[in-house]
C-alpha cells in the first residue's frame, strides 16, 4: 500500500457585487468571493491537498488565473479535473478533512449538502469526506470579513 | 487497516482580565485566552482535528458557544468527549501533531507538561503526541498579541 | 508498519537589504526574508513538520534563535540536522506536501529546482516531495507583502 499525504490553504477576498460560491454551493450572503473562477475556496483548498499528495504542481500550475479558459468557471469542474489527474497515477482518495475560516454567515447548516456534492464529484463516500467551520474571533482579515480561507489535508492511496 | 487524516486550526482573542488556558494548563501571563470555554485554542485545534479525521463533523457542531452547558467549561472535558465519540465508531488515536502560534510568551517550557496531561486524557502515550510553539515574527493579529492560533494534524486508526 | 503524521507552519517577515532564500535556493526580488538563519520559511515549515511527525519537539528547540552557532546559518544544513534526528529514531520519509504564501513574486518557475535540492537533501525521491505555491490575494501580512509564510505536511515510516 502507497499512502500519500497533501494539504491545502487558500484565500479569497469577500466583496458586495459578487457570488458566494463556497464547497460547490451558492451561499446566500451581502458578500461574495472575488476570483479569476467562482471563487470558491474551500475546492480550491481540497484541489490543493490532492494535487500536493500526489505531486502533481498546484492548481495555479494547472488552472492558471491568466487564462481566459478559466475566467469565472465553476470550480467543481476544477475538482473534476483534478480527480482526473490523480487517476491517471493510479492515485484514490482515501478520506479529506477541511475548514473553512469566516467570520459571516454560519455555514453548519450548509455543511451537509457541501459534503453531498464534493463527495459525489470525486467518486468517494461523504462518510470520508469531512468539513468543519470556525470563524477567528473577528481576528485578521477573516474577522473583519475582507477574506474566507480554508484548510485542508488529503490522504491518497496507491494499491 | 482503515486510516484517517484530520486537521484542526482555532483562534482566540487575548485579552487582560482572563487567564491563559493553552494545551490543559495554566499559564502565568498578563494576557488570557477570550472564548465561551476557557479559551484553550490547543485543545480546540486539536479536538477539531480528530472529529475531522472522524467525520464526525467538528467542535462547534458537538459543543456550540451558544449553549450555556459550555459557559467556562474547562476545555479538557471537551477533549474526553471528543475522545469518546470517535471510540465509539471504533478508532483510536495514532499520532497527534500540533503547532502553537503566538508572540509571547515563551511555551516552550510548558510543552512537556502539556503533553503529559493531554496523552493522559486521550490514552495514549505522550511520544505520540507533539506539541510545537512559534511565534509570527511580530506579523498579523498573533504578531501583534492580538490573538493565539493552533494548527493540529491527527491520524486516526481503526483495525 | 508505523506511521506518524507531522505538521509544519513558518514565518519570516520581508525586509529590503536581505537575500530571500526560499526552499534552498536564493530568489532575486527587491525584498528578503528576516531570520537569524537565513529565513528560509519553507524549510523551517518542514523541519518542524518532520520533527513534530517524529515527536522530537520543534526548530527552535534544536536549532534556538538565541545560541549564535545558529547565526546566518544556512537552513538547508538544519534541514540535514533534522534528517539525521529522525534517522536515529528510525524513521524515513514516506511523502512531504507544502504551501509557500506569498503575494511576490511568482514562484512557479523556481520550484522544479528547490524540489531537486531539497530533495537530495532529505535523500528522498523528488516525486515524493511537493511544493506549492498561492497568494493570499492582498490580504493579511503576506498580501502587504511584510512576510511570507510556509505550511506543510509530512508522512513518516518505520518499519
Amino acid at each position: 500500500m502507497n499512502l500519500r499525504i497533501g494539504q491545502g490553504y487558500d484565500v479569497h477576498k469577500l466583496a458586495a457585487g459578487y457570488e458566494f460560491w463556497l464547497g460547490g454551493i451558492l451561499i446566500p450572503y451581502e458578500l461574495g468571493s472575488v476570483g479569476h473562477s467562482d471563487g470558491d475556496v474551500l475546492i480550491h483548498a481540497i484541489c490543493d491537498a490532492i494535487l500536493g499528495a500526489a505531486c502533481l504542481r498546484d492548481i495555479g500550475y494547472h488552472f492558471p488565473d491568466t487564462d481566459n479558459a478559466y475566467k469565472n468557471i465553476d470550480s467543481k469542474i476544477l475538482l473534476q479535473d483534478t480527480l482526473e489527474l490523480i487517476k491517471k497515477e493510479g492515485y484514490y482518495i482515501n478520506n479529506i478533512d477541511a475548514t473553512v475560516c469566516l467570520q459571516k454567515p454560519k455555514v453548519k447548516d450548509y455543511i451537509p449538502k457541501m459534503r453531498d456534492v464534493l463527495a459525489e464529484i470525486l467518486e468517494i463516500d461523504k462518510n470520508t469526506l469531512s468539513i468543519k467551520a470556525t470563524t477567528t474571533e473577528q481576528l485578521g482579515f477573516v474577522g473583519r470579513r475582507e477574506g474566507v480561507e480554508a484548510h485542508a489535508v488529503v490522504l491518497l492511496i496507491k494499491e
